[in-house]
């Protein structure tokens, strides 16, 4: 379909047996990769947000479960798989409410159980984590694929936050859409609300699409009601950080503002995500943990104080949107629309076969 | 009341014969008086938002006309009536959606109407400007008492964009509110919206409540959403750049957004503004001009890009709430709940006595 011409822009690479991660605190001012040799690095890069994403932190994680088995099996060859365990929970402590996080941990953790004693683990682990980013990239051009489908064009599409190339293994989960339906014709102009506190629509989603030519138009977070009132935007299209097993969407905060007055305007409301966003294990967006981060975040940009002195500042950085108000829910298992629990038990059940 | 205790800022001031503005556009980091000598340094503080908010505008253009009268007679006695009238245009050209500035300018060409032929204009005219100041700071007073009836306290108020002392004659439209509620213990806690692209929530809202002593809390304009469905937010009270016939509301951008959101929260919306933002000759928000400014407002921040190079935006600064999602507007003239064509006719129907 000629997605390749729009899809260039990777953010997590493995070079010369460490991780390296294109800093998205510097974007787009500076593309500077920062190299992580030991598990503390990998952990302190997903916590600060170096890299930041749902499929990113899964994937990130995943490689730093294998620098955390080189160095524990080099420090005592029996003994690593338990001196392992404070690994996995230093990584599992480094941001709360993206599950892909605890998704790529469990995977790593079962090939950890695999591995024959006195064997090293390093190059199984290695194998696990490249297949879990080489899966991440296939299924979001198979979602990329799957939601453009849904979209009749050409049409206007907003997107929120980043769920691009930067925030996965490539091509991305909203982005991957958003690039299919580029690559189809499906589009007029795409919007991107520039998200604030950190602004990841106007540093990240702007950044990468530009970079793979795909013209983007800025909006101010508060005035997404507006532009839905001007009629020409179809769908929104956003990614996830966890969805429940009822369907409710834990995303960037905004993500429930804009599907409240997407429902309002009639325009669509797609979530693309990949099925290790799923937890089936949470029954419903109340049970989903929402991180706050530091007021700083918001009370200050770039280094610089922004707001009055005194002035207090509420900063939770993600939101829950009730699965009611989602139209479809794509995943690399297929499409969702109008989810529920029955819905989201039926894609997740093990298929025959 | 008490409510003097939290009314100490102000932003305009006629100080020896000349305008002083403090420039809005420095806050919070200086404290900068600037001082307009004639009408087009008049103009140019409001198109540039040295000055901004629909009531301060409306004053400060009243003084323009005073600077403006006292330059023109001074040229030629005999000629300054017509001669004002290219000022009269200028600073009707400065900004396109406040209807108060409008409304000041025929208050003042009234005024100039009645002045006879060969009087110094400059006296007369700047006892109508200062009259149209004070009002409006009375009109304040007087909503700020009738709003804070509508609030069974304690209750989180949520609030956004500036419309305080600083965008007022003093004490504010929808702040006028807050600070009447709070002196009345009807106040839990104040959220401000930070308001981008200006952050006229973060360097102004936050900037002023703090020198008057109210604690404010503040969050991105994304974050109203989730915030609601926390339930502790009661209302959302804000004010207005210009109120149609029919009760459809042009605030800053932003405002229709937080009203949809307050609709699906059972969150009380509340519209404060004086009768002269209602504009009885525009039947309904079709037909309000909403202006758009240059992308860089949202591209850039304190003359530093923050968004992608290639990046183009979108950046309209008000947007149009529907009478139907606005649980009450609170004029000098009283309350009007519910609103629509025949309840504003009502208010705004000459009195009779």
């Amino acid at each position: 379909m000629g997605y390749e011409r729009f899809d260039k822009v990777r953010a997590i690479a493995w070079r010369a047996g460490r991780l390296e991660l294109l800093d998205q605190r510097l974007l787009p001012d500076q593309c500077l990769w920062l190299r992580c040799s030991d598990v503390l690095e990998v952990a302190e890069a997903i916590r600060t947000m170096v890299v930041r994403g749902a499929p990113a932190i899964g994937i990130t994680a995943a490689y730093g479960v294998v620098l955390a088995a080189r160095a524990r099996y080099a420090e005592d060859p029996a003994d690593w798989r338990r001196a392992i365990e404070s690994d996995l929970d230093r990584l599992a402590a480094s941001r709360p409410t993206a599950v892909n996080l605890f998704w790529a941990l469990a995977v790593m953790r079962e090939t950890i159980a695999t591995i024959p004693d006195g064997e090293d683990p390093e190059p199984p682990l290695f194998a696990v984590a490249e297949r879990i980013a080489a899966d991440d990239l296939a299924a979001n051009r198979r979602m990329g694929r799957l939601g453009a489908s849904l979209i009749d064009g050409p049409a206007d599409l907003l997107t929120h936050c980043n769920a691009g190339s930067l925030a996965t293994g490539g091509f991305g989960t909203a982005l991957g859409v958003v690039r299919a339906a580029v690559a189809e014709g499906r589009v007029g102009r795409v919007y991107a609300d520039e998200t604030r506190p950190w602004l990841q629509g106007a540093r990240l989603t702007a950044w990468e699409l530009i970079e793979d030519g795909i013209p983007v138009t800025l909006v101010a977070d508060g005035a997404a009601a507006y532009l839905m009132a001007q009629k020409t935007v179809r769908w929104v299209v956003v990614g996830a950080d966890r969805i429940a097993a009822n369907g409710d969407v834990a995303n960037k905060i905004g993500t429930y503002g804009l599907a409240v007055q997407a429902r309002r305007h009639g325009v669509g409301f797609m979530v693309v995500a990949p099925s290790s966003t799923i937890d089936m294990a949470t029954a419903d967006g109340t049970a989903i943990p929402i991180e706050t981060r530091d007021e700083d975040e918001l009370l200050s940009l770039a280094g610089r104080r922004i707001a009055a002195p005194g002035a207090q500042a509420w900063n939770p950085v993600f939101d829950v949107t009730p699965a009611e108000l989602v139209t479809a829910i794509v995943t690399e298992k297929g499409i969702v629309e109008s989810p529920d629990a029955a819905a989201m038990q039926a894609l997740m059940a093990p298929t025959a076969g």
